[in-house]
């Protein structure tokens, strides 16, 4: 969009917007992180206080300290979060072995399955335009895009920006523009491993605000899933962020899209809908901590990382922003989740939810409005299998796992600095008949179990088994999607390489039960 | 103070509170809390968020991320603090063993020595009244008490809150007020140690309040050393907190002590005087997390707690606060001491420093008011032994030591749940040639040892010697106060005993050299 055009759609915003805004329902902009961590926000006390925008996003909305992914690993918390179900519901898991974490590499086979319903597909009912800006995460094979599942709009990538690749024994990772690539990692989208720069958060930037420019001036209501992925390693950033964070690269990605953050939200208030708009900051899993102190952020005073079902791998930092209906410098101690946004987006939109599937998802307007405090359970999955709930302060594992001796033993550690005896274990650990309970509000690091001999261990223990034994007796599993792969589906040929030049051969289709380490 | 008094003294002070100020320097309260730690304020990261008053004395001051104690122990901290001394110097250590830490019990003989200068002594230069409330412990008997060190008022008491004791073996800790007993802990001054009930916090604010009233109506400048110790174990709290915070006693405790401290900056507003207070607010040593889940509190992502030299147990919260002077919203990276409170204090009120004796302390203000930094290292002292030593984000341990193998192998840990192989050892190790260095920007948490082979190492390490040679060859260890003890010492019948009826009679003398354990 040329400046002229903006500065024409800014006035003429600011003008109509709270008129065409009250006839629609309010705009929704989901800003999802990759691999950032609880800890890595100023007003979650990372020490270099990196985040001067989200801490005022912060003081002009709702905090939430209890806010949980549905899985401590990107992609079934994506499919989660888009389709208000836990992954073990809408297929995003794995049964090739037990309690294994499982997600989208280029060679899976399997993405989202035709039968969820996917947000932006029931925002269509209200008129709503939808696009998706970064990383989609849910399948790349063409059945499985963004705009087959209720996208308008996407510019970004299926797969993580792992690379680079030789385009011979592994393609290097599409971007798309919408329905059609344009371009690949590492060539025509350029990042700089060795120093880390790369513009693509600007990129998604300017593409977020140009789309909210142009459906204000539209004066339709909008869906923005802005979903950039400079947090997850390789981390990088622009040039003019390099270097300038106290902690290294990671820090240098964490200011450089708080930066970005900030000028969304100040773009909302110049066009003027920012009384119309729901804006929800959160992350798709736990800090990497396994990816040492470069190329991972903090999960401030939480038990072990992404992979894992312990604090620091499903505390996510969330805010939500909606001047003039959240209230300003609010804390809600409210238990959430990603699958929230599933369904609360759909009912400030005005959408019901569908009515022939199990819902995890929970309208939190109560919340956000009203600061009430709703009553639920966190469910805490790794693949097939519930390793842990939260009810309240409490939480009970009913499983442990941190990753196997042979990974550990190869310097591989989800918990570096950390070990909790009989809770940090390196096999996995039934506790089915007496769970390891922890009081998270005393022991927010799950480092003290409640001795079992205890009063409040037993009421506790009588509490939870009830919803637990609710929870299991309803549950059917669907479909998984994550078990094969096959070198053959990986991203040779996506849809547009042809006009582009970038078609490569693929190999001979030879499908397996994917491994999946941990 | 009753009522009306208050009030006259309150509009009075409107009034003629800012021409008062001009004339005198500014006033200064020293907020020290007691085994509080860097994660306990929600501007630092708790989850439960029990301190919005300090979350917004932070939005209106300057928020320091990286602020350290000269030890992780009550007594040298404090005495620190009011010498601007490592305690090496000032004599708050011992050398009955190497590198233990050692406080004032009531059995210690020693105490402050005559020698030393604290900072409200040299207040009165500019005709500063100066009251100390709380927690004093630079020892107990009558030559080491406050008001024989320069402070003209008191109100509390020379040791922990430990007890309650049966006054035979061991007597209750005495209550002050000014130089003469006026009760004991557990007896005028209730601790229930079962349900955590005391009113001490709200003596404590009650004190504080009247004395800023009394001296902004006197128009003299006062010096307010303000030392609730409710965080420490036993932690209490009064009726109105108890059960209220999202994690239990402690949490209640801290919360009261926010509640307090946004009274305390309230009134300094409501008295017209705000303009001219600097207030600074820290606490003497890291949450003391071997105290498990129920008597502790949080250091947030750094590793071990008190009695350490690693960032647990050292890094402090901090906030300095002067409407008007320091600008509202800062953050400084600038490494700070407690011992810095003495100089700045002594700075902002217009004194010289001693000049016959090496001052630790750097003068502030330049950071307050201009928001430079100044470059400085922060030496890490356990007893006699410096530990380790920071210069910018770079840390270096000589040597390590987290606690012994026998008090380890009997429960007592001071790192529960963290374990950095080689880093958390259970023996003194020394690492002169060779120390284990970390950047603390980008591993608060010093799981990540910089190997030695890298340029990075040895680059720091040549820094870090120059620094290390130069503090060593310039330093006079002072005498030690803390190597004897005697139970003929305790608190048997303190000034002011006989007036109450409350002197009890101490055991025969019998000195030994004390024994401490870590
Ligand atoms: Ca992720
Ligand atoms: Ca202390």
């Amino acid at each position: 969009m040329s400046l002229l055009k903006t500065v024409i759609c800014v006035l003429w915003a600011v003008c109509v917007g709270q008129t065409a805004g009250s006839q629609n329902g309010p705009n929704i902009i989901i800003m999802l992180m990759d691999d950032m961590g609880w800890g890595d926000l100023g007003v979650f006390g990372e020490p270099s206080k990196e985040t001067p925008n989200l801490d005022l996003m912060t003081a002009q909305g709702m905090l939430f300290p209890n806010f949980y992914t549905a899985n401590p690993l990107c992609s079934p918390s994506r499919a989660a979060l888009l389709t208000g179900r836990l992954p073990v519901r809408n297929g995003f898991y794995t049964t090739n072995a037990h309690a294994r974490n499982a997600y989208t590499p280029q060679e899976i086979v399997g993405g989202i399955s035709q039968d969820e319903i996917l947000l932006p597909e029931l925002l269509k009912k209200k008129d709503y335009v939808s696009k998706i800006i970064g990383k989609w995460h849910l399948g790349h094979r063409t059945q499985y895009l963004p705009l087959k599942h209720g996208f308008d709009e996407w510019l970004g990538s299926p797969n993580c920006h792992f690379g680079p690749y030789n385009n011979s024994v592994r393609p290097n990772i599409p971007v798309y523009n919408n329905s059609e690539m344009t371009g690949r990692y590492y060539e025509e989208f350029e990042i700089n491993v060795k120093t880390g720069e790369s513009n693509l958060t600007q990129i998604y930037l300017k593409e977020g605000l140009d789309f909210i420019s142009q459906q204000a001036m539209a004066q339709r209501p909008f869906f923005l899933y802005w979903a950039p992925d400079a947090t997850h390693a390789p981390v990088y950033a622009s040039e003019r962020f390099l270097g300038k964070s106290q902690r290294g690269r990671y820090g240098d990605a964490v200011m450089e899209l708080d930066d970005s953050i900030g000028q969304i939200l100040a773009h909302l208030v110049s066009l003027g809908i920012q009384n119309n708009t729901l804006v929800f900051f959160t992350s798709d899993n736990g800090a990497a901590v396994m990816s040492g102190p470069h190329q991972s952020g903090s999960n401030g005073p939480f038990l072990c990382g992404k992979e894992t079902t312990f604090e620091g791998g499903m505390r996510e930092p969330a805010i939500a922003w909606w001047p003039g209906r959240i209230p300003a410098g609010t804390v809600s101690y409210q238990l959430g989740s990603v699958m929230d946004l599933f369904s609360t987006s759909l009912s400030v939109a005005g959408v019901l939810p569908p009515d022939d599937r199990v819902i995890d998802g929970l309208d939190l307007s109560p919340v956000l409005f009203n600061n009430s405090l709703l009553d639920r359970p966190i469910f805490y999955y790794r693949g097939n299998q519930m390793m842990a709930v939260r009810i309240g302060q409490y939480k009970a594992h009913y499983w442990t796992w941190s990753n196997s001796w042979e990974e550990f033993n190869m310097g591989i550690n989800f918990c570096p600095g950390q070990e909790v005896p009989g809770v940090t274990t390196h096999t996995p650990e039934e506790h089915t008949m007496q769970p390891l309970i922890f009081h998270l509000g005393h022991d927010p690091g799950e480092r003290y179990p409640i001795s079992v001999q205890s009063k409040e261990y037993r009421d506790v223990h009588r509490q939870v088994t009830a919803v637990v034994e609710k929870h299991l007796k309803d549950l059917i599993p669907g479909m998984p999607q994550l078990n094969m792969c096959d070198l053959a589906v990986m991203n040779w040929s996506p849809p547009g390489c042809e006009r582009l030049g970038k078609c490569l051969k693929p190999p001979q289709s030879n499908p397996w039960k994917c491994d999946w380490p941990h």
